[in-house]
């Protein structure tokens, strides 16, 4: 009977990597950088390196381990394989194979997005339910659709990628997908400082956040904390774009929770506040009392989440 | 070795009633009136009254029947309870208990739509696939999210309620579900007559559509077969509010196929030519060779996607 399994998150610059207890209690947690150099030809056998040496110094034996879970910043199929990966420089890689060719263990993949969302589900914002839509408002809006406690991965791997919802028509500039108007362009951290310096120039009112340098998401969520006007417009903005669009993920596939993550959530409740508004009288009736939660794990959703999908 | 199974469909005004063989031949149809007098408390007893008088019929054993299917028009969990179905005038009923009480046979139960979109993925325009979005162009706009080819009922028995998903922040109007904006007010037989007369007030251009006392769907796209510009621009405003609502959920489950049925869809595949363009435009880039398709089984949706419920 294994008693543990391993949890990984591919990033662009950093390889985050737990141990776990199949209980779910997270034993060591460490980090290896990514060597993106050579379509990222190094990345999975420094993955296998560095389980098989954590093996070694806990003194464990491979038939301990349930298996390896394994999130990717790209499209990951049922299959566990990634037809491209940019960030990490990958063109066509089969993860399953390769890394359990290179470990001699059983291995699940699949997009980190979508993994870090099952670790919420599992251990943080959304402990308890099964069905569940994560949004993580970071430099983009990212997500994962979990349903009956599985991932919903899509046939081209962009189950959940709800940041390239279309929400508005008039976007003149493009987003990073090449698409215009889409969620991530409105609800990310930059999302919300374009609202801001828009806001700002299009009045004469005092702001506390007119005249600062770099105006972030905190800039303005601090400011709305302190009651001032322009922010409180602001954070108004983005929930309505934000809440109008989880109303319609919402009549899709009707979630019992909705988990809201990433650095944007570090506001604390009161973001919550301005979402909930607009997605309750957009969506359909029934749905209004869908719950809202606020993401737990922080960085290392991901590995709770890979960890979970080899259990 | 059960080699039968039952699929029935309940409307409004009648219950349609299937016998097919567990390969998936339809052997029988048939219709009973649906007696919503008295809350509608005589449903269940005349499905399982005539389903009972069939299996007598046909001289067989209730050994030889798999089950019963059952959709019914309103929301229904996951247990197969419905807690309100107004258009049959039920308030609570548990659908899978009582008419597995009353026939003795193992019973399903979902929302009717669903189990339509489930038929069309079994035997219909969704053939050959497992993950698919089905949208029903009626007088309102239904619709039923299959993943793994199961249906995705939803918390609130609100999966696939995609009519109501919002679209349009300048309705005036409410939908029948309270809300202003829905997808139902543009993409439905309704809505597009909607969409037509508002095109012909605001121009004096000529039209074959001018003039017809009750402007239909089927007037519309009749007269956009004719190359008729006014019918031509009422499609493109139908095509660009459904093609675009299609791109968003698209970005939530990822389907395979996207299939289109319902009365508007006898439009034929014209239909899709305006929808496609709009939903191309805005979903993730890797989702644009998502199929489209139309629907095949027409008002026998229901009672195939039924019967394969207890396959």
């Amino acid at each position: 009977m294994a008693k543990y399994c391993f949890g990984i998150d591919v990033g662009g610059t950093t390889i985050k990597c737990g141990l776990f207890q199949t209980d779910g209690v997270m034993l060591d947690k460490w980090e290896i950088r990514t060597r993106v150099e050579e379509s990222g030809r190094y990345i999975l056998p420094d993955v296998a390196e560095t389980i098989l040496a954590k093996i070694a110094e806990k003194n464990l034996s491979k038939s301990d381990i349930a298996g390896v879970g394994i999130g990717v910043p790209g499209p990951v199929n049922e299959a566990g394989e990634v037809p491209e990966a940019v960030n990490i420089h990958w063109g066509y890689v089969n993860v399953v194979k390769e890394l359990g060719d290179l470990t001699g263990m059983t291995v699940k993949a699949a997009n980190d997005a979508n993994v870090a969302a099952l670790g919420e589900l599992w251990q943080g914002g959304g402990t308890g339910y099964q069905d569940m839509i994560m949004v993580t408002l970071g430099t983009g809006v990212g997500g994962g659709i979990i349903l009956g406690g599985k991932i919903v991965a899509g046939a081209h791997g962009a189950g959940g990628e709800i940041g390239h919802a279309h929400v508005d028509d008039t976007m003149v500039e493009a987003c990073n997908c090449g698409n215009h108007g889409c969620l991530e362009q409105f609800a990310s951290a930059t999302g919300i400082a374009n609202l801001a310096k828009k806001i700002l120039e299009a009045s004469d009112a005092p702001s506390v956040i007119r005249g600062h340098r770099n105006i972030s998401a905190k800039t303005v969520f601090d400011a709305v904390k302190e009651g001032d006007a322009l922010a409180i417009q602001v954070a108004e903005q983005f929930g309505e774009y934000l809440g109008k669009a989880l109303a319609v993920f919402s009549v899709v596939v009707d979630p019992e929770v909705i988990v809201i993550g990433g650095g944007v959530s570090n506001a604390g409740p009161i973001l919550l506040d301005y979402v909930t508004g607009p997605f309750c009288k957009n969506t359909f009736p029934p749905c209004r009392d869908t719950k809202f939660a606020l993401a737990k794990l922080g960085n290392d959703a991901g590995i709770y989440g890979a960890a979970k999908m080899v259990l």
